[in-house]
């Protein structure tokens, strides 16, 4: 048996049962979103500098703020040798045991003393990279490193390393990061560009 | 003329419509979904180890265990002097013609035998950096392999390097996987992140 | 009081009921998917090659190839070092002065003279390699070169690097392009893989 009804009860009934038929399309829909935003990046790029290297730190810099200057958010992550890029010039250093102090003996003091990973002759190659960086008034180091906190790129030292080659905060440089593996990852894993230098 | 009607005709009529303006939009969405994950990334991390320096074999292998911890489904891919870093202790060595004896001469038997990158004099570098690490109770590179396992991370040998550098499945660890470059590519081109050490 | 409405009435109802909803969960839809699509990558591979080690620049071509084969557009930026893997041999020399020409010295002029980075002793690492590569049939370096071409792997040559160390076009070979690290970056920061060799 059918009955008159009301427009305003149609119209109320008509749209319940749009949006009963919806609901599980939207969800399905949603579920698909979901998962795919699991599997997508963020705008970032994430270096780990292990070389202790100039000409590699350079690479490292140079790559950093080009990131950045493309608008991902940077971050370096200096572990082992790449330590040596972050030291204070003239910090008192940390007391170190017979081991450290070896180790001590052997890295650069400050980023003014990085060697090249090629023809390091006596810190010649270094002298003449920078010498000719400078004639083609290509940054230096000092330069890139200071245009790399202005573009905020978060430098973030290595906690295992600089336990491992008894380095102390008070031998680096002010405005750093801290943090281990799992803190290098948590940035890596969602990033676009991802080296190892 | 009008007349009343049911309340499971409607239902019958919204049913129809929704299913009739759905459809296109459900293909619409279904396709731009399907492109979407074609661009996506699955939760791994695929290292290349192509260097033969122990500091730079510990830095993949925490790297890789870290990457692990965090979830991620990480495959290591040991190629050129990288898979010295899998060499059996004490396995019997392959049959080998002149130069591939003069090869393994100049590469390291096992893990143990490993030299740094840096400040290698006949191997004091490696024995300082192994001292070092065990005084301050970090764990060495046998015990990162080991968690490495337990982690399940994959270990694949370049059987590529193996052929060219005259290296046999009998002089490498137990559990390993076995392939080229096409290999790495399949774990490589999902991956959150991707590193060359 | 109810009035008794037109079937036709009710379906057109019904029919601009759907659309509207469909409407707002269309451009909910739309928002969501274009968010997950800045969020993607290309099938595409980058690597920097910064290194000059044949050894390295050979796993460069190996990995770029693979990469290539796997149906990614790849491209390779040879910075610093790295250039020396794209002279052209017996090519004119730019004029240079002191310092470029020093740096000339202690660079190799082709691919012909690189070098390996571990044993080089005067170039008897890299004889050695070849060799062997030769004698088990592995694609040289310039074979490698000649298929990555053929795959159409794009190779950029690095601007500052040529200027900083006075490298002119005329020295290096043809097919290539030119540019900085803002050209690495736009091909990089949608690229599935990122390696840095």
């Amino acid at each position: 048996m059918s009955t008159a009804i009301d427009p305003v009860e149609v119209q109320g009934l008509v749209a319940a049962e749009v949006e009963r038929q919806l609901k599980a399309f939207r969800a399905d829909v949603e579920k698909e979103l979901g998962e795919l935003r699991e599997r997508t990046v963020d705008n970032r790029a994430t270096l780990v500098v292990f070389s202790g290297d100039l000409d590699k730190i350079l690479a490292g810099f140079v790559i950093a703020t080009g990131a950045a200057a493309a608008g991902l958010e940077t971050s370096m992550f200096f572990t082992f040798w790449g330590l040596a890029a972050l030291r204070k010039k003239g910090a008192p250093s940390a007391p170190k045991n017979l081991m450290e102090r070896m180790f001590a003996m052997m890295t650069p003091s400050s980023t003014e003393s990085l060697g090249t990973s090629r023809m390091n002759f006596f810190g010649m190659g270094a002298i003449m990279l920078r010498k000719m960086m400078k004639d083609k008034q290509i940054a230096s180091l000092e330069e890139l490193m200071q245009i790399a906190r202005e573009l905020e790129v978060k430098m973030i030292a290595c906690t295992m390393s600089m336990d491992a080659m008894g380095v102390g905060k008070e031998e680096l440089m002010e405005g750093l990061e801290y943090g281990g593996v799992a803190t290098y990852m948590a940035d890596a894993a969602s990033s676009r560009v991802t080296l190892f230098i």
